[in-house]
């Protein structure tokens, strides 16, 4: 039974209330919650806890929306390409597409935004209209308007028509060996997190869930009162749990079992459109989007690319119109006397938690689920009273990627482990008040080892709740910016968990920013020519030429060049990993390559000859175990850039000074607590100590540890789950500590344990 | 001593008499040569044997270069670039360069090409003129119109001087954190090949010999009396060979020893510039060139990128001048009864022997020095009487990258080997007429076995080339195209030696290409637009994004894609390596992946899902121990593309059926035995056959063969250092072989020694 209690928010389910109270007990918790797919009974909502009640409001509604059979979300989906090989192309649109997910919109309502496109020369096709079938699309959008020009529908021009009987756009007058796509609109017919959960566990016959649209005055009608009534009937309910608001983020499905997975993007806002939100939408901001600019050829809007302005400019829209709604509801649920918190997740597009829509829907409380350090910096940072982590393993026999987790062949305490060394390092740098789990909780039955470990950490993480209220711990006072094309509307994120964007180098960096004792803050391009660069010590920009991360085209202004190197040259750090700031066009593929001291050849510099150079860390700032992924390509732009790391002749790691500053290029960024020890002495490195010289700090880069003053209490935790001996430097000498695998140390007075 | 005697040129030596006509019996010389750094004395030249005198028409005029001194040879070259941290910056135009290769030209009527470019921002700096030390430069190229545009002069505007006491340019009103380069012209004070092979030799204090430019009338005119009186003061030479004309491939060694080689294309003409050539082109083709067209930003031209028009233009004028004083000089060898052969290397631009000027220059031979088959190839295919190649390694102490050759710790006979291993697989396929070596004869003496081996190589060679006197050997008739942006004027090469562009897929595939019983094309983009295809069987495209080889930008084209589409699903077999076909701006990388069924992500479709896949090879087109490079990021289009070889979830070899035709995808190429048989296995695939299913093919691809029907001759050369047992299909049977380790098999009467 815990020692302490309060904090935690355990899954309950009806006909286990036995378990589910023992479990209570056990973890600590004041709240019991429901979960897709379980339910509370009255003994355990009676029972004298909290009671959180999960819903997802655009849900749930099967009988309702089979009345109101246009009151569905819908998506731009693309058919094709298709090549034509003569001059009669037919491409049955929905042939790429789960059928159980997607549903073509051939209303007329829908198809005068449908675009035929010829992808081999960029033009429009234009619509043919026997009987009234099909009317042109919406203006071409102005950005596009360099690449695409309608064709005139005259004779022996191409021209589509649609043919509903099967469902396929004929093109008449193709041009032969061109390849065509369609973008159409389609319903949703099946809400993404209750197909996935319903496949994931083969949920067989259950009903279907289709997520019905609010942009439709009558849906907000129909959902106000609902909520009202739900409400009404949920006594016992103290916090409704809105899973997220209205709009999903975007997973479309494919037809074949090899390719089911089309396209999954956490923060892309396809599935927010409709023919009434887009007319909204011009009536708002003055001009009509297209098809195309969700389309995109095909790559969609990504959230990993830079956003257009009409990408933004919808985001904004979209984001508006949730937080009016999301207002009335939470007004609602609140005068019932019941909290509203939100589920940071899934239906989460329109929320944007950074926006300046955010703060005005009123929630109480933010909830993120977690499985890494900067999940817990994502949500910690929101403006929201309460913040609650909801921590993996998901209670479900199976986890990410279809792995076993609760069943045979999973071992869900090693799972909870594993991201409990991630999550904890955050917890030492900000405050949060909650912690909870979900899913079906008689799966733990089987797994007391899992039990046990959640009794711990639950423990460990009210101890570290109760020290961030006395105050902020200590940290190094040194400003680090991230710089990319979102800034701080979503700081502490790319799109998604970390085991969906591994393959960024910034998500790396981040988690492992998410522990350092360091003042993180996140910016945009033009927060920097604004002048934000004055209340930074270092900026890190990390990513891929061209992805929103590194910032692509934004690089070709020279006054964000000039801004960074004055900056540079007047003391600052910038640290560049992968390909930062790099655009083609000019001398120099990296457009900072005057303060990294390294370029890359994207081949037109294959002939030119590359400085030799010895490969030292003289400083120290490479700690033993660290091993940064490497990338071909580099060289050096004038041989004074001093090589940390390389590999086969190419500098993977490099220090240059630049006037008073320094700049670091990493050819590619991994988390690990070496590599991250690594980071932290790049940030440090302008003060001319390495981190493990500074107060505070551990000196093994395997454990973290944070001081706090008020309560002189220092907490190490050990990032490892192997028994681990370190130091770590006080102002008065030093502490020496031996932190058990996976531990961690509370040292009360910690000025008393001093080693002589 | 050698059973056959005659197509061998050997390089005799002053002082070595002995062992020069010796050698000469041993290798059956029917040519004495000299070479840089020797002499032959009367006792070799009166030895009976041919003559041949090599001459670098443009240097050894040191004496009068120095009575001339305006009219060396010149290049424009970059200096900085060079970050502005003030108002005032100075660039030192010479800091970055070898100050033994260039003098800067700052005379009056070079400094109007004089180029001062912020490229921060992409503008021109104005020249202030305090006492008409510069004039502004000539108009700005209009293919970088869009990129630069000149800034005024006015007041707080950055202007730019240049200082010739301290040889810097002087920017005054710069920006500060912007990017500055001045572009010059420089006068070359020490011919290329003269100073490496002088600083290979470590030849001390001999003289540095200094390149004349012909571009001036004196010179020319001082060059003809010079050629007159060299001709008639040698009377033995038979044969003037030129090394090879006027201007040197480039070349430009840098200040630093840990950077000496900053730039080297054997393919480009920076060093073809001069004023008065700038000036005559604006003559003859109606605009002028600036710097930029040469500098590019400090990329320059190199040859493995796109060429622009201006770039084809200038070519196209130096290659007509260069022929038109060419031709003049052979005409008067030929008044003295010599002949002229050209050696193919070193100066040799402007003379492009596929170009359209070369046969008018009346040369009665091409030697090439060769490492590899498809330098065979190269030479074999000019138009000229006679076609010799020089082989490898040269007799030199050092060899590439200054490795050990003729000196202890070198071993020549192994390079020999390993460099005819390549060669003689190319002989089986086309004629040539002679071989031959070059260096210090003397150098041989301590390594017998390398006499030898000579020897015994020198008779293979005899024994291929009477073979092909007697008629074609026998080929697949399949017709393979290779396109890439220089076509046919640049067939069988890339830009150099092997060893200099291993890097490129192409280069191997060519090697491949050289030794196979196919007829090899070359075509250029226009040419594929304007039908070539209807004479091709296969086209291969293989290269890197944005290279020459690719294509680049050309893939925009609608045409190029249709052209190609629409003869691939007619039957034609189109095979892809690297990044074929890649063009940005569409919905695939690959602007042919219809065709081959592969598409790459570039960072857009990171969020897209991926076709999984099985691996198999049911058609056996992959032969043991084939293993190519691979690459990320490739991915199905469609899924049906079959995949042969992956890696890590990544297809590495595809083949479509598109329509009636194939689209093969390879992610990388290298040259091996292995993976040649692989090529050529898809190359017959559209047959239905495998390559070894075909006539007069090895089952073993480590062995190669050719068939000489007119003398019922075979014969298999075994690629390899090891004994190999084959056998090869003739129209009558099988025939079984052992070929001894690196060895030459001729069988005559080749029907009669079938097995059963």
């Amino acid at each position: 039974m815990s020692r302490y209690r309060g904090g935690f928010t355990l899954p309950g389910e009806a006909g286990y209330e036995e378990l589910t109270l023992k479990m209570a007990e056990k973890w600590g918790a004041d709240v019991i919650r429901d979960s897709d797919g379980t339910v509370l009974s009255d003994e355990i909502t009676k029972a004298g806890y909290g009671i959180y009640s999960t819903i997802c409001i655009i849900r749930d509604h099967n009988a309702w929306a089979k009345e109101h059979p246009g009151r569905l979300q819908q998506s731009f989906l693309m058919a094709g390409p298709v090549m034509a090989v003569d001059e009669h192309l037919e491409i049955p649109v929905m042939e790429q597409f789960f059928a159980q997910q997607f549903r073509v919109n051939d209303s007329s309502d829908a198809m005068r935004f449908w675009q035929v496109w010829d992808r081999t020369e960029a033009t429009l096709v234009s619509p043919v209209c026997p009987a009234g079938t099909a009317q042109t699309g919406g203006t071409q959008s102005p950005e596009k308007s360099g690449e695409g020009t309608a064709q005139t529908g005259s004779d022996g021009q191409p021209g589509w028509r649609y043919d509903r009987e099967t469902q396929s756009v004929i093109i008449e007058n193709a041009r032969p060996f061109h390849r065509y796509t369609v973008s159409f609109l389609a319903w949703q017919i099946w809400e993404q997190i209750s197909m996935y959960n319903h496949v994931t566990n083969d949920w067989g016959d259950r009903e279907h869930l289709v997520p019905i649209d609010p942009v439709y005055p009558d849906v907000q009608e129909y959902l106000m009162d609902w909520l009202e009534n739900w409400c009404r009937e949920h006594p016992a309910t103290t916090v409704v749990r809105f899973t997220s608001l209205f709009y999903n983020f975007t997973w479309m499905w494919g037809a074949d079992a090899r390719n089911r997975n089309l396209f999954t993007d956490w923060g892309s806002y396809d599935f927010s459109v409709s023919p009434l939100m887009l007319d909204n939408f011009e009536k708002a901001y003055g001009y009509s989007l297209t098809a195309e600019d969700f389309i995109n050829q095909g790559k969609f809007q990504v959230t990993h690319m830079p956003p257009t302005q009409h990408k933004r400019d919808w985001m904004r829209f979209v984001s508006a119109f949730v937080a009016d709604l999301g207002k009335r509801m939470v007004d609602l649920v609140h005068s019932f006397g019941k909290k509203a918190y939100v589920f940071y997740d899934d239906s989460w597009i329109g929320l944007e938690p950074y926006g300046p829509d955010f703060k005005r829907i009123g929630f109480d409380g933010m909830i993120k689920c977690v499985f890494s350090g900067y999940e817990v910096r994502l949500c910690s940072g929101v403006d929201a009273p309460t913040h609650e982590i909801r921590l993996h393993p998901y209670l479900f026999p199976v986890g990410l990627g279809g792995a076993p987790t609760f069943m045979e062949g999973g071992d869900p305490t090693a799972d909870a482990e594993e991201y409990w060394m991630r999550v904890r390092r955050a917890l030492l740098r900000v405050p949060m008040q909650r912690i909870g789990l979900g899913g079906y909780l008689h799966l733990t039955e089987d797994f007391p080892d899992f039990q046990d470990y959640i009794e711990k950490i639950s423990d460990e993480f009210r101890e570290l709740e109760a020290l961030h209220r006395s105050g902020r711990p200590a940290d190094t006072g040194i400003r680090a910016g991230v710089l990319h094309s979102w800034g701080k509307l979503r700081p502490w994120t790319l799109s998604g968990h970390f085991h969906e964007t591994y393959m960024h180098d910034l998500i790396h960096v981040i988690e492992s920013l998410a522990g350092l004792p360091v003042e993180v803050g996140f910016l945009d391009f033009k927060d920097v020519t604004d002048g934000a660069l004055k209340d930074y010590d270092v900026l890190i920009n990390a990513g891929r030429a061209g992805d929103a991360w590194s910032g692509g085209d934004v690089w070709k202004d020279p006054q964000l060049q000039v801004c960074i190197s004055k900056w540079v040259y007047e003391g600052g750090t910038f640290i560049g990993v992968g390909q930062p700031s790099a655009a083609e066009g000019t001398d120099t593929f990296y457009r900072l390559a005057n303060v990294l001291g390294v370029d890359e050849d994207t081949g037109a510099k294959v002939c030119h000859g590359k400085w030799t150079f010895d490969t030292a860390d003289p400083q120290g700032l490479v700690p033993e175990g660290c091993a940064l992924p490497v990338r071909g390509g580099r060289f050096l732009t004038d041989g004074k850039a001093q090589v940390l790391l390389s590999h086969d002749g190419y500098p993977d790691l490099t220090r240059y000074r630049f006037g008073k500053g320094l700049g670091f290029y990493l050819s590619g960024y991994s988390y690990s607590p070496e590599n991250t020890r690594l980071l932290f002495n790049l940030i440090t490195a302008h003060t001319g100590k390495r981190a493990e010289e500074l107060l505070y700090i551990s000196k093994d880069p395997k454990a973290d540890c944070a001081y706090f003053p008020e309560e002189k209490t220092l907490v190490a935790v050990n990032l490892t789950m192997k028994d681990l001996e370190t130091q770590i430097t006080l102002p008065d000498g030093i502490c020496l500590l031996n932190i058990p695998a996976g531990g961690q140390c509370i040292i009360k007075q910690a000025g008393s344990v001093l080693s002589e």
